[in-house]
């Protein structure tokens, strides 16, 4: 259900505690704003110093209103704070926003001070954005509680950076982008990600939801909510370097997750994750037009082979497919076009472009027509005709004087039109293949993004207007498509449910762990924990040569030579037995039945508990090269087997696992299986820090776990 | 010293043959951009029509101009070409410029009639750009022969496709870049994208090549002659996916070289590879700004966490290193800045920008002395100040009304300036800081390259004025900082000579080769080749087991069960043997001491001779996983044992030459003495088309192949 956050962002009246006529502060621009939209509901402006603010009078105290205010804006100085949320919760406030800065990001003390102003504010039922917050706006309910102003459209801006998110607002525009809400996270002392995360995915004037956080709070929350959404989440991330680590830190002295586990999340649960504004913008636009898909076969087309293979080139890039179409699609295309069209994918008019702009259309009615085309990339010159003085024979044709502005970036923008000398029949040509392209589209609808080096041309207004994001960047145009790919190639968010807590491991040690795997059904070679000489000959008898023999209780067991492998019988337990006691003094042992390796190949399996996400499992490739090659793939736990099997499947070493060089496949199901039971016991266990089964081995015919580790929290 | 193109590119008189007022001909393009300089030399129109073309009398042919012309642009239907280039020939053209097309690219015939024509110019002592190309122009001659205008500056641009040239010079005008030349290479079937690089290299009005080719022609005269330059030469080039490879092959016909070899010869040769018009753009913007260096630690710099985090990561992610700064340089940021700032790296002014604008130039002035920074990324909000209606206390302030046009993309463009209440004592203040970090620059040069909200905004045009390069993107700004980091970084380009070539290698039989490298100082262990059990018996005798046995002229003759191991003595030998010849019937036999691989790790040492860059060396891990891993490297070869040794240290799993879990590290220096030997002979044998040393063992006391093979041409 979430939050009730009405009051937040459709409050009957508001205040502005802090509202000041003074340029440099920040009251000043917060009271503006909320003048803006003065018939809508009744806007109080307090300044302790009463008198006039912005021209009208200004209330000396929120009791001074004389009225129950329903959502007030605090931006005094620090000291003060508690004081203002105290008086407008005696004045009736359903909702707080809080300017005022100096709580936990300021340290311990400010951490307090924090927890118990939002316990106060909890305990009259009221909400708290912020404090630290830089404010919030609401373009349904004509709210403007921010100092700047966003362009009305359908996106929901959810930010921890206040620039960053102004920097947003500034590319918005030029992609037809707008904004239905607006919300400072600042500290996220009562009101949280998660929360307005779930009231926007209740906004029905929200398409999508943009968010930049540093700390995700409840991250596994984030995810399900996000998952939950039923509309794009497109989340702005720092943190994958070392750098960013750090200042992260430095920043808001929340944690940081690591940039694995939220890249998992991401993908576990649908959300598009971009890494700059740039990126978010263009994943944004391409969101909010067209139509999506779960394949990623894309069809290249161009005018001009150079296009056509950069293009190609960057769509691989962003993870798409751009295969070599097949002969009854080539034979379709050379029916439409003439000889020296190239029609294996990319597609390239070769200058037909310029004798029949219609060509263009053709083209597409035939790509969106093929069965073996999930989306289309068009690139180059299209645009053009309509744009400049029209083409001109060559492929240089025209065009000098009508380039991109800004260098070529992003979206729509003027060129000059129409020619002195015969561009005009071109011209109207192209216009009519751009409108003939929206009609195929809206016919036969897939990913359609084009890449034109004139996005503002007319005929590129038409696309645009007909649902083709349109980008001068042929990179912008690949994430794009990228995007529009993607969401429902995860098919429905596979986020899995935690289960009920189990009863808690106290038995840590190794046959503890064993036991505790084994009960859930890991397999494991026969093994014997021994203490003494009787002991080891008894677990001799018990199962069959070679033994493997483990001294138990030492850290890093094989590195301090603390395992025997390949010992034929019981003579050689009992003298790698004597050996190691004489070495490592190890009060406990385990002799177990030493695993055939012939054909094997050695996975890792892990789960930590990460503090935001919860367990978060890892998988990859074992032994010797698992630290060197860090081979390895991360997904929230726990991890059913058909998840287990795509991430080892995508594993950098997957090939290992068909079998290379003559040997046979493992047994990858049997990986995959022991892979669920294993995170679905850890998920089950929050008590545990961490839980290892590396090596588990995978050979032809199963999977069998040889060693085993576990710390608790 | 390269041909000479002066009657190219300054010719003393020019004629268009196909000159037409029908503007869907090409000729009509050129004639109209020909007669731009009327005065600067004699420019004839040729129309086998005769009567008027673009207002003037145009000759019937060139014999009828009456006198000679020393540049023929020849733009005539397929058939007419060669009678044409006949015409001019007689006429006394010292350069033609083949606009017609259907040669090479249009099959075997056409590639026959392309060369017998480039050859009559030859011997005529002419020089013959194209055919099938679109022409060129010098601005610093007023020489216009193309269908485009490019705006003066800097550039050499040499482009393979006429639309990418196109789109290249839109996105120019926006950084301030121009043009000195333009050249259309067509089929290269005279005058080659080489002979272009080197003319432009002696071109003093041209500062730096752009280059956007598909087929290199002779690749290592390319890197060759891009390595002497003396100047930038950035390449753009497809064909890194398969879908590119496709297309590049169905548009010109030409050899697609692979992009491994093509971006180890940009590297060796000091090229800048890029693989957008975009990102050429970038790079060019970069490479024509401020001062370059060697080193990559770079301090990102901000008002405001959010750009910083967003900024490490897209700083690391373009190869840079961003690590956290030492405590005496931290001291004296905290010197100058306040408490809130974090000035670990990324260092942020925790909002003292809007406080105390000069607080940014003081930081750069801090970030330019410091010996441990090679670079600065400035980001965020800077500009906006200038750009907008001042700061409001708050992150978010100002600026709602002066966002960057086109999305925000690369380069200053306007903001409205100046707002109505108190920003302009922060807009001054702004500026002034701005003039202060262009003075810190020039008294301490350091690559300084900064994004901005607000790249066109007055305080932006002063830092782009004192060479800062200005982007809007985060990530254009880390590609920029990246392109002014990585020339010096490479040092002196380290292009390669070729050895002279040696006596032909005739034997490939292994022992053959073996003895071929031996003689290159190859070491080997002891080995006989035996063709029966006597000759295996003294072989045994030699030296001492273990032994290896191998069956030889067999394929793959470790997959075939060809190769045993370990043989303790001669009797396991014989037995060895006699299993062989039973099951593969081998004639002939390698006996070996076996080498011991304790501690080793398996390398692999090939050298393909590519069709246009010569001999390519690959190093990489061997063994069972070199084709899963693909973790290898190129280079031209030969290549010298402290690049070899780079190559190493630079491979994903270099962590196991430096030995893990325990392991003693590698010889990795006596690998890569092996390496250059290998490589230097594989260049001195033009006959050989692969040569392999798989695996080359190397120990912690040394290296050792163990395996060789030789494929000729």
């Amino acid at each position: 259900m979430g939050r009730d956050l009405t009051a937040l962002f459709d409050p009957g009246s508001v205040a502005v505690v802090g509202a000041s006529d003074d340029p440099a502060k920040y009251g000043h621009a917060v009271a503006s704003q909320a003048l803006r939209a003065p018939g809508r509901r009744p806007v109080h402006l307090v300044n302790r110093r009463g008198g006039t603010v912005l021209g009208r009078t200004a209330a000396p105290s929120l009791a001074a209103i004389g009225e129950p205010v329903e959502l007030v804006v605090i931006s005094v100085p620090g000291a003060g704070f508690e004081a203002a949320v105290d008086d407008a919760l005696a004045c009736g406030a359903r909702a707080i926003v809080g300017i005022t800065a100096g709580f936990a990001e300021a340290g311990p003390e400010g951490l307090v001070r924090q927890r118990a102003v939002a316990a106060r504010v909890r305990a009259a039922g009221a909400v708290l954005v912020g404090p630290n917050c830089l404010g919030i706006a609401d373009n349904t309910t004509e709210l403007y509680l921010a100092s700047d102003r966003f362009a009305p459209g359908g996106i929901a801006l959810l930010s921890q950076s206040g620039n960053l998110a102004l920097e947003l607002q500034l590319r918005a525009a030029p992609h037809g982008l707008g904004f239905s809400r607006f919300v400072s996270l600042g500290n996220q002392a009562d009101v949280t990600l998660v929360d307005l995360v779930e009231d926007c995915a209740r906004h029905e004037a929200t398409a999508a939801i943009a968010v930049y956080a540093e700390d995700f709070g409840d991250g596994r929350a984030f995810a399900r909510a996000a998952a939950a959404a039923g509309k794009p989440v497109v989340l702005l991330s720092a943190g994958r370097g070392a750098a960013s680590a750090r200042s992260a830190q430095s920043h808001t002295g929340a944690l940081t997750t690591s940039a694995d586990v939220v890249a998992a999340a991401c993908r576990d649960a649908g959300v598009e994750l971009v890494h700059t504004p740039r990126e978010m913008t263009v994943v944004l636009a391409a969101l909010s037009a067209g139509p999506r898909t779960s394949g990623r076969r894309t069809a290249v087309f161009t005018d001009g082979g150079g296009h056509g293979a950069i293009a190609a080139d960057a769509a691989e890039d962003a993870g798409l497919d751009v295969p070599e179409l097949g002969e009854r699609a080539q034979a379709r295309l050379r029916a439409v076009l003439w000889e020296q069209s190239a029609v294996g994918n990319p597609v390239d008019l070769a200058g037909m472009g310029e004798q029949n702009p219609h060509s263009y259309a053709d083209t597409i009615a035939e790509l969106l027509a093929a069965d073996e085309v999930d989306a289309v990339l068009m690139t180059g010159y299209f645009g053009g005709y309509a744009a400049s003085d029209g083409g001109l024979g060559g492929g240089l044709g025209g065009g000098a004087a009508g380039g991109p502005d800004g260098g070529g970036d992003d979206r729509p923008h003027d060129g000059p039109d129409g020619g002195p000398d015969g561009g005009s029949a071109l011209a109207q040509g192209e216009q009519r293949a751009a409108r003939a392209i929206a009609a195929h589209l809206a016919a036969a609808p897939k990913p359609l993004v084009a890449q034109s080096m004139y996005p503002r041309s007319p005929s590129c207004r038409i696309l645009a207007a007909a649902g083709v994001p349109v980008f001068a960047a042929t990179e912008d145009a690949a994430r794009a498509l990228a995007a529009m790919t993607a969401r429902g190639a995860a098919g429905a968010p596979a986020l899995p449910a935690l289960p009920e807590p189990a009863e808690p491991l106290r038995d840590t040690g190794y046959h503890g762990v064993r036991a505790l795997l084994d009960s859930a059904g890991v397999p494991f070679p026969p093994a014997r924990e021994i203490t003494d000489e009787a002991g080891l000959l008894a677990a001799a008898r018990e199962f069959e040569g070679p033994y493997v023999l483990k001294a138990l209780h030492l850290l890093h067991k094989s590195d301090a030579g603390g395992v025997a492998l390949r010992l034929a019988d019981a003579d050689a337990l009992l003298a790698a037995h004597r050996d190691m006691r004489a070495r490592l003094g190890a009060p406990s042992y385990s002799v177990e039945a030493m695993a055939d390796l012939t054909d094997g190949v050695e996975l890792i399996v892990g789960v930590n508990r990460d503090p935001r996400f919860g367990p978060v499992a890892m998988v990859g490739l074992g032994g010797v090269l698992t630290e060197t090659l860090r081979d390895v793939a991360f997904a929230l736990a726990p991890v059913p087997a058909r998840r287990a099997e795509q991430l080892l499947r995508g594993l950098r070493t997957a090939a290992l696992l068909g079998g290379v060089r003559g040997r046979p496949a493992v047994d990858v199901a049997a990986a995959a299986a022991v892979i669920e039971r294993v995170t679905t016991l850890a998920a089950a266990h929050p008590e545990i820090a961490e839980l290892e089964v590396n090596p588990l081995l995978v050979r032809p015919d199963g999977a069998v776990a040889l060693d085993a580790r576990a710390v608790l929290l």
